[in-house]
Protein backbone atom coordinates (compact mmCIF):
# COMPACT_ATOMS: atom_id res chain seq x y z
CA UNK A 1 0.00 0.00 0.00
CA UNK A 2 0.98 3.56 -0.98
CA UNK A 3 2.19 5.90 1.70
CA UNK A 4 -0.76 8.50 1.42
CA UNK A 5 -2.48 10.86 3.57
CA UNK A 6 -5.92 11.29 2.52
CA UNK A 7 -7.26 12.42 5.51
CA UNK A 8 -8.51 16.26 3.91
CA UNK A 9 -8.90 15.74 0.57
CA UNK A 10 -9.28 19.05 -1.57
CA UNK A 11 -11.19 18.68 -5.07
CA UNK A 12 -10.32 22.35 -6.81
CA UNK A 13 -13.20 23.05 -9.06
CA UNK A 14 -12.23 26.23 -11.17
CA UNK A 15 -15.40 27.86 -11.25
CA UNK A 16 -16.09 28.26 -7.45
CA UNK A 17 -12.14 29.05 -7.25
CA UNK A 18 -11.90 31.92 -10.23
CA UNK A 19 -10.41 30.03 -12.72
CA UNK A 20 -6.98 28.67 -12.64
CA UNK A 21 -4.97 31.23 -10.64
CA UNK A 22 -7.69 30.83 -7.97
CA UNK A 23 -6.68 27.14 -8.05
CA UNK A 24 -3.55 28.17 -7.19
CA UNK A 25 -4.03 30.83 -4.87
CA UNK A 26 -6.67 27.94 -2.96
CA UNK A 27 -4.29 25.34 -3.19
CA UNK A 28 -1.20 27.48 -1.54
CA UNK A 29 -4.01 28.28 1.22
CA UNK A 30 -5.78 25.22 1.73
CA UNK A 31 -1.72 23.04 2.05
CA UNK A 32 -0.92 25.68 4.19
CA UNK A 33 -4.06 24.87 6.75
CA UNK A 34 -3.84 21.56 6.06
CA UNK A 35 -4.90 19.89 3.25
CA UNK A 36 -3.26 16.65 2.63
CA UNK A 37 -3.70 15.85 -0.83
CA UNK A 38 -5.62 17.81 -3.79
CA UNK A 39 -7.54 17.09 -7.07
CA UNK A 40 -8.03 18.99 -9.77
CA UNK A 41 -11.15 18.10 -11.43
CA UNK A 42 -12.15 20.92 -14.14
CA UNK A 43 -14.78 18.99 -15.84
CA UNK A 44 -16.00 21.32 -18.34
CA UNK A 45 -12.51 22.67 -19.29
CA UNK A 46 -10.58 21.72 -22.81
CA UNK A 47 -7.82 19.55 -22.08
CA UNK A 48 -5.25 22.50 -23.15
CA UNK A 49 -6.06 24.25 -19.63
CA UNK A 50 -6.35 21.87 -17.91
CA UNK A 51 -2.50 20.61 -18.25
CA UNK A 52 -1.99 23.99 -17.99
CA UNK A 53 -3.75 24.07 -14.42
CA UNK A 54 -1.82 20.83 -14.01
CA UNK A 55 1.33 21.96 -14.48
CA UNK A 56 0.91 24.64 -12.41
CA UNK A 57 -0.43 22.72 -9.35
CA UNK A 58 2.59 20.06 -9.64
CA UNK A 59 4.90 23.22 -9.22
CA UNK A 60 3.22 24.08 -6.49
CA UNK A 61 2.60 20.95 -4.88
CA UNK A 62 5.60 18.98 -5.40
CA UNK A 63 7.85 21.14 -2.95
CA UNK A 64 5.52 20.59 -0.14
CA UNK A 65 5.27 17.01 -0.38
CA UNK A 66 1.71 17.25 -1.43
CA UNK A 67 0.24 14.82 -3.73
CA UNK A 68 -1.80 16.32 -7.03
CA UNK A 69 -4.38 13.81 -8.50
CA UNK A 70 -5.98 14.34 -11.65
CA UNK A 71 -9.91 13.64 -12.38
CA UNK A 72 -10.58 11.38 -15.24
CA UNK A 73 -7.72 12.68 -17.67
CA UNK A 74 -4.62 9.97 -18.10
CA UNK A 75 -3.17 11.68 -20.26
CA UNK A 76 -2.85 14.89 -18.38
CA UNK A 77 -1.58 13.06 -15.67
CA UNK A 78 1.08 12.00 -17.90
CA UNK A 79 1.92 15.28 -19.25
CA UNK A 80 1.90 16.97 -16.06
CA UNK A 81 3.68 13.80 -13.98
CA UNK A 82 0.98 14.26 -11.29
CA UNK A 83 0.78 11.65 -8.36
CA UNK A 84 -2.18 9.83 -9.85
CA UNK A 85 -5.72 9.87 -11.56
CA UNK A 86 -9.30 9.38 -9.90
CA UNK A 87 -11.38 7.40 -11.64
CA UNK A 88 -15.46 7.63 -12.06
CA UNK A 89 -17.62 4.43 -12.87
CA UNK A 90 -17.88 5.48 -16.18
CA UNK A 91 -14.11 6.38 -16.94
CA UNK A 92 -11.88 4.60 -18.21
CA UNK A 93 -11.58 0.96 -16.21
CA UNK A 94 -8.95 1.48 -13.02
CA UNK A 95 -6.71 -1.24 -14.75
CA UNK A 96 -6.69 0.31 -18.05
CA UNK A 97 -5.29 3.56 -16.15
CA UNK A 98 -2.71 1.94 -14.30
CA UNK A 99 -1.45 0.35 -17.24
CA UNK A 100 -0.51 3.75 -18.69
CA UNK A 101 0.45 5.52 -15.10
CA UNK A 102 2.62 2.79 -13.78
CA UNK A 103 2.45 1.17 -10.41
CA UNK A 104 3.93 3.77 -8.44
CA UNK A 105 0.74 6.22 -9.36
CA UNK A 106 -2.66 7.10 -7.33
CA UNK A 107 -5.65 5.63 -8.62
CA UNK A 108 -8.81 6.37 -6.96
CA UNK A 109 -11.94 5.03 -7.87
CA UNK A 110 -15.92 7.17 -7.44
CA UNK A 111 -17.97 4.40 -5.57
CA UNK A 112 -21.83 5.16 -4.85
CA UNK A 113 -22.79 1.79 -3.82
CA UNK A 114 -21.87 -1.19 -2.14
CA UNK A 115 -22.23 -3.17 -5.21
CA UNK A 116 -19.27 -1.44 -6.83
CA UNK A 117 -17.06 -2.61 -4.18
CA UNK A 118 -17.11 -5.88 -6.12
CA UNK A 119 -14.90 -4.35 -8.93
CA UNK A 120 -12.27 -2.06 -7.10
CA UNK A 121 -9.47 -4.07 -8.33
CA UNK A 122 -6.42 -2.30 -8.60
CA UNK A 123 -7.24 1.12 -7.30
CA UNK A 124 -5.74 2.94 -4.60
CA UNK A 125 -8.17 4.30 -2.49
CA UNK A 126 -12.11 4.64 -3.13
CA UNK A 127 -14.17 7.84 -3.26
CA UNK A 128 -17.39 6.92 -1.95
CA UNK A 129 -20.40 9.34 -1.71
CA UNK A 130 -22.35 11.47 -1.94
CA UNK A 131 -22.56 11.05 1.51
CA UNK A 132 -24.36 14.38 2.22
CA UNK A 133 -26.61 16.29 -0.60
CA UNK A 134 -24.09 18.50 -2.56
CA UNK A 135 -24.46 21.12 -5.01
CA UNK A 136 -20.92 20.65 -6.94
CA UNK A 137 -21.34 17.58 -9.15
CA UNK A 138 -24.27 17.83 -11.48
CA UNK A 139 -24.75 14.06 -11.98
CA UNK A 140 -24.06 12.98 -8.50
CA UNK A 141 -25.62 9.81 -7.54
CA UNK A 142 -28.56 9.36 -4.79
CA UNK A 143 -27.18 10.13 -1.14
CA UNK A 144 -25.87 7.84 1.01
CA UNK A 145 -26.12 9.29 4.54
CA UNK A 146 -24.23 8.26 7.37
CA UNK A 147 -25.04 4.67 7.59
CA UNK A 148 -25.10 3.40 4.13
CA UNK A 149 -21.03 5.08 4.23
CA UNK A 150 -20.31 3.47 7.33
CA UNK A 151 -21.63 0.21 5.90
CA UNK A 152 -19.25 0.98 2.94
CA UNK A 153 -16.53 1.74 4.72
CA UNK A 154 -16.58 -1.18 7.03
CA UNK A 155 -16.75 -3.86 3.89
CA UNK A 156 -13.88 -2.26 1.79
CA UNK A 157 -9.95 -3.23 2.18
CA UNK A 158 -9.31 -0.09 0.63
CA UNK A 159 -8.57 3.47 2.57
CA UNK A 160 -12.15 5.21 2.23
CA UNK A 161 -13.00 8.94 1.60
CA UNK A 162 -15.81 10.36 2.12
CA UNK A 163 -17.56 13.29 -0.55
CA UNK A 164 -20.44 15.06 -1.26
CA UNK A 165 -21.80 18.08 0.93
CA UNK A 166 -19.36 17.84 3.65
CA UNK A 167 -18.55 20.61 6.30
CA UNK A 168 -16.20 21.08 9.34
CA UNK A 169 -19.58 21.10 11.03
CA UNK A 170 -20.74 17.19 9.36
CA UNK A 171 -17.26 16.07 8.80
CA UNK A 172 -16.76 13.96 12.57
CA UNK A 173 -19.46 11.49 12.32
CA UNK A 174 -18.10 9.81 8.64
CA UNK A 175 -14.52 9.98 10.45
CA UNK A 176 -16.63 8.38 13.54
CA UNK A 177 -17.63 5.91 10.64
CA UNK A 178 -14.22 4.67 9.07
CA UNK A 179 -13.42 7.41 6.41
CA UNK A 180 -9.42 7.84 6.06
CA UNK A 181 -10.32 11.07 4.77
CA UNK A 182 -12.87 13.90 3.90
CA UNK A 183 -12.95 15.30 0.19
CA UNK A 184 -13.65 18.68 0.39
CA UNK A 185 -15.27 21.15 -2.46
CA UNK A 186 -16.98 23.79 -1.49
CA UNK A 187 -16.07 23.98 1.79
CA UNK A 188 -12.62 25.40 0.92
CA UNK A 189 -12.83 26.40 -2.77
CA UNK A 190 -15.86 28.76 -2.34
CA UNK A 191 -14.63 30.04 1.04
CA UNK A 192 -13.17 33.97 1.39
CA UNK A 193 -10.37 31.90 3.85
CA UNK A 194 -9.18 28.83 2.34
CA UNK A 195 -6.59 28.34 5.24
CA UNK A 196 -9.52 29.03 7.89
CA UNK A 197 -11.56 26.82 6.46
CA UNK A 198 -8.69 23.86 5.96
CA UNK A 199 -7.64 24.91 9.77
CA UNK A 200 -11.73 24.30 10.51
CA UNK A 201 -11.32 20.57 9.40
CA UNK A 202 -8.61 19.92 10.91
CA UNK A 203 -9.92 21.26 14.28
CA UNK A 204 -12.70 18.81 14.29
CA UNK A 205 -10.18 15.66 13.46
CA UNK A 206 -8.40 17.01 16.59
CA UNK A 207 -11.16 16.84 18.89
CA UNK A 208 -12.90 13.87 17.74
CA UNK B 1 6.35 11.79 -43.73
CA UNK B 2 3.73 9.36 -43.09
CA UNK B 3 2.17 7.62 -46.08
CA UNK B 4 -1.70 7.88 -44.75
CA UNK B 5 -4.41 8.28 -47.61
CA UNK B 6 -6.42 11.21 -46.29
CA UNK B 7 -9.15 11.16 -49.81
CA UNK B 8 -12.37 10.75 -48.13
CA UNK B 9 -11.81 11.07 -44.43
CA UNK B 10 -14.80 9.73 -42.54
CA UNK B 11 -15.68 11.42 -38.96
CA UNK B 12 -17.98 9.17 -36.93
CA UNK B 13 -20.51 10.46 -34.48
CA UNK B 14 -22.41 8.35 -32.42
CA UNK B 15 -25.73 10.13 -32.19
CA UNK B 16 -25.59 10.64 -36.05
CA UNK B 17 -25.04 6.81 -36.20
CA UNK B 18 -27.23 5.36 -33.48
CA UNK B 19 -24.47 4.33 -30.90
CA UNK B 20 -21.83 1.75 -30.79
CA UNK B 21 -22.85 -0.82 -32.95
CA UNK B 22 -24.30 1.76 -35.47
CA UNK B 23 -20.72 3.32 -35.35
CA UNK B 24 -19.39 -0.11 -36.47
CA UNK B 25 -21.84 -0.40 -38.79
CA UNK B 26 -21.30 2.81 -40.74
CA UNK B 27 -17.93 1.93 -40.67
CA UNK B 28 -17.76 -0.89 -42.44
CA UNK B 29 -20.18 0.12 -45.04
CA UNK B 30 -18.32 3.44 -45.16
CA UNK B 31 -15.15 1.37 -45.99
CA UNK B 32 -16.18 -0.76 -48.71
CA UNK B 33 -17.22 2.28 -50.39
CA UNK B 34 -14.37 4.09 -50.28
CA UNK B 35 -13.62 5.68 -47.17
CA UNK B 36 -9.80 5.67 -46.32
CA UNK B 37 -9.64 7.18 -42.70
CA UNK B 38 -11.85 7.30 -39.66
CA UNK B 39 -11.93 9.03 -36.83
CA UNK B 40 -14.03 8.62 -33.40
CA UNK B 41 -15.33 11.54 -32.25
CA UNK B 42 -18.13 11.10 -29.39
CA UNK B 43 -17.41 14.57 -27.58
CA UNK B 44 -20.55 13.94 -25.64
CA UNK B 45 -19.16 10.20 -24.21
CA UNK B 46 -17.49 9.32 -21.07
CA UNK B 47 -14.65 7.66 -21.47
CA UNK B 48 -15.23 4.07 -20.54
CA UNK B 49 -17.28 3.81 -23.70
CA UNK B 50 -14.86 6.09 -25.62
CA UNK B 51 -12.70 3.02 -25.10
CA UNK B 52 -14.94 0.69 -26.12
CA UNK B 53 -15.65 2.01 -29.17
CA UNK B 54 -12.19 2.87 -29.69
CA UNK B 55 -11.31 -1.03 -29.51
CA UNK B 56 -14.29 -2.29 -31.47
CA UNK B 57 -13.19 -0.11 -34.61
CA UNK B 58 -9.63 -1.16 -34.14
CA UNK B 59 -10.49 -4.51 -34.73
CA UNK B 60 -12.68 -4.00 -37.61
CA UNK B 61 -10.32 -1.17 -39.23
CA UNK B 62 -7.06 -2.32 -38.69
CA UNK B 63 -7.16 -5.24 -40.73
CA UNK B 64 -8.74 -3.57 -43.30
CA UNK B 65 -5.71 -1.40 -43.25
CA UNK B 66 -7.81 2.08 -42.70
CA UNK B 67 -6.41 4.41 -40.11
CA UNK B 68 -8.58 4.96 -37.05
CA UNK B 69 -7.85 8.24 -35.47
CA UNK B 70 -8.81 9.26 -31.66
CA UNK B 71 -10.33 12.55 -31.40
CA UNK B 72 -8.60 14.61 -28.22
CA UNK B 73 -8.57 11.99 -26.20
CA UNK B 74 -4.41 10.36 -26.17
CA UNK B 75 -4.98 8.01 -23.37
CA UNK B 76 -8.13 6.52 -25.18
CA UNK B 77 -5.65 6.38 -28.26
CA UNK B 78 -2.52 4.67 -26.22
CA UNK B 79 -5.34 1.84 -25.04
CA UNK B 80 -6.21 0.94 -28.09
CA UNK B 81 -3.47 1.59 -30.05
CA UNK B 82 -5.04 3.67 -32.39
CA UNK B 83 -3.47 4.64 -35.30
CA UNK B 84 -3.39 8.60 -34.19
CA UNK B 85 -5.36 11.56 -32.21
CA UNK B 86 -7.13 14.47 -34.08
CA UNK B 87 -6.59 17.72 -31.79
CA UNK B 88 -8.54 20.64 -31.87
CA UNK B 89 -6.61 23.93 -31.33
CA UNK B 90 -7.95 24.57 -26.66
CA UNK B 91 -6.95 20.67 -27.12
CA UNK B 92 -3.58 19.06 -25.78
CA UNK B 93 -0.59 20.48 -27.87
CA UNK B 94 0.55 18.77 -30.54
CA UNK B 95 4.22 18.22 -29.00
CA UNK B 96 2.59 16.75 -25.96
CA UNK B 97 0.16 14.28 -27.54
CA UNK B 98 3.49 13.36 -29.73
CA UNK B 99 5.00 12.92 -26.62
CA UNK B 100 2.79 10.51 -25.26
CA UNK B 101 1.81 8.89 -28.68
CA UNK B 102 5.51 8.62 -30.40
CA UNK B 103 6.94 9.49 -33.66
CA UNK B 104 5.22 6.66 -35.64
CA UNK B 105 1.21 8.10 -34.74
CA UNK B 106 -0.83 10.29 -36.80
CA UNK B 107 -1.82 13.42 -35.06
CA UNK B 108 -4.01 15.64 -36.71
CA UNK B 109 -4.17 19.51 -35.84
CA UNK B 110 -7.68 21.64 -36.73
CA UNK B 111 -7.06 24.64 -38.22
CA UNK B 112 -9.87 27.11 -39.07
CA UNK B 113 -7.85 30.52 -40.13
CA UNK B 114 -4.39 31.51 -41.99
CA UNK B 115 -3.01 33.11 -38.46
CA UNK B 116 -2.68 29.39 -36.94
CA UNK B 117 -0.77 28.19 -39.31
CA UNK B 118 2.25 29.74 -37.69
CA UNK B 119 1.90 27.00 -34.73
CA UNK B 120 1.46 23.33 -36.43
CA UNK B 121 4.68 22.05 -35.72
CA UNK B 122 4.73 17.94 -34.86
CA UNK B 123 1.36 17.86 -36.68
CA UNK B 124 1.30 14.88 -39.68
CA UNK B 125 -1.97 17.31 -41.30
CA UNK B 126 -4.22 19.95 -40.90
CA UNK B 127 -7.77 19.80 -40.34
CA UNK B 128 -9.30 23.14 -41.91
CA UNK B 129 -12.52 24.04 -41.62
CA UNK B 130 -15.23 24.60 -41.70
CA UNK B 131 -15.63 25.08 -45.47
CA UNK B 132 -19.13 25.32 -45.39
CA UNK B 133 -21.89 26.04 -42.60
CA UNK B 134 -22.45 22.66 -40.47
CA UNK B 135 -24.49 21.45 -37.59
CA UNK B 136 -22.70 18.62 -36.53
CA UNK B 137 -20.45 20.37 -34.34
CA UNK B 138 -21.25 23.05 -32.16
CA UNK B 139 -18.46 25.34 -31.04
CA UNK B 140 -17.11 25.33 -34.79
CA UNK B 141 -15.47 28.64 -36.05
CA UNK B 142 -16.91 30.93 -38.53
CA UNK B 143 -17.72 29.52 -42.02
CA UNK B 144 -14.51 29.93 -44.43
CA UNK B 145 -16.14 29.19 -47.69
CA UNK B 146 -13.70 27.65 -50.71
CA UNK B 147 -11.43 30.95 -51.50
CA UNK B 148 -10.01 31.93 -47.69
CA UNK B 149 -9.65 27.44 -47.62
CA UNK B 150 -7.51 27.50 -50.53
CA UNK B 151 -5.71 30.15 -49.85
CA UNK B 152 -4.50 28.24 -46.41
CA UNK B 153 -4.23 25.19 -48.65
CA UNK B 154 -1.48 26.81 -50.20
CA UNK B 155 0.08 28.06 -47.33
CA UNK B 156 0.32 24.62 -45.79
CA UNK B 157 3.47 22.51 -46.13
CA UNK B 158 1.39 19.31 -44.92
CA UNK B 159 -1.51 17.77 -46.33
CA UNK B 160 -4.86 19.28 -45.81
CA UNK B 161 -8.44 17.83 -45.23
CA UNK B 162 -11.40 19.96 -45.75
CA UNK B 163 -14.36 19.98 -42.99
CA UNK B 164 -17.57 21.19 -42.45
CA UNK B 165 -20.95 20.58 -44.26
CA UNK B 166 -19.38 18.60 -47.29
CA UNK B 167 -21.35 16.66 -49.12
CA UNK B 168 -21.09 14.88 -52.49
CA UNK B 169 -22.45 17.45 -54.34
CA UNK B 170 -19.85 20.39 -52.87
CA UNK B 171 -16.65 18.35 -52.19
CA UNK B 172 -15.32 19.22 -56.25
CA UNK B 173 -13.94 22.66 -55.56
CA UNK B 174 -12.40 21.56 -52.38
CA UNK B 175 -10.03 19.19 -54.21
CA UNK B 176 -9.40 21.62 -57.17
CA UNK B 177 -8.60 24.13 -54.26
CA UNK B 178 -5.95 21.76 -52.95
CA UNK B 179 -7.37 19.65 -50.46
CA UNK B 180 -5.63 16.44 -50.04
CA UNK B 181 -8.91 15.12 -48.69
CA UNK B 182 -12.70 15.53 -47.52
CA UNK B 183 -13.71 15.15 -44.06
CA UNK B 184 -17.47 14.01 -43.62
CA UNK B 185 -19.77 13.41 -40.94
CA UNK B 186 -23.32 13.58 -41.47
CA UNK B 187 -23.33 12.95 -45.22
CA UNK B 188 -22.44 9.74 -44.27
CA UNK B 189 -23.06 8.64 -40.72
CA UNK B 190 -26.64 10.23 -41.27
CA UNK B 191 -27.08 8.56 -44.47
CA UNK B 192 -29.24 4.70 -44.57
CA UNK B 193 -26.67 3.23 -46.79
CA UNK B 194 -23.32 4.47 -46.02
CA UNK B 195 -21.77 2.94 -48.77
CA UNK B 196 -23.40 4.28 -51.89
CA UNK B 197 -23.15 7.58 -49.76
CA UNK B 198 -19.36 6.92 -49.77
CA UNK B 199 -19.11 5.88 -53.57
CA UNK B 200 -20.90 9.15 -53.78
CA UNK B 201 -17.75 10.93 -52.97
CA UNK B 202 -15.06 8.97 -55.05
CA UNK B 203 -17.38 9.19 -58.26
CA UNK B 204 -16.87 13.39 -57.67
CA UNK B 205 -13.01 12.26 -57.16
CA UNK B 206 -13.04 10.16 -60.24
CA UNK B 207 -15.14 12.92 -62.85
CA UNK B 208 -12.86 15.99 -61.40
Amino acid sequence: MKCVDYSLYLVLDPDLCGGLDGMVHTARQAVAGGVTIIQLRASAWKKRRWLDAALALKALLAPLGVPLIINDHVDVAMLADADGVHLGQADLPVAKARCLLGADKIVGLSVSNAAQLTDVDGADYLGVGPVYPTRTKKDAAPVLGVEAFSRIAAASSLPVVAIGGIDADNCAPLIAAGAHGVAVVSAICGHDDPRAAARGFRRQRTED
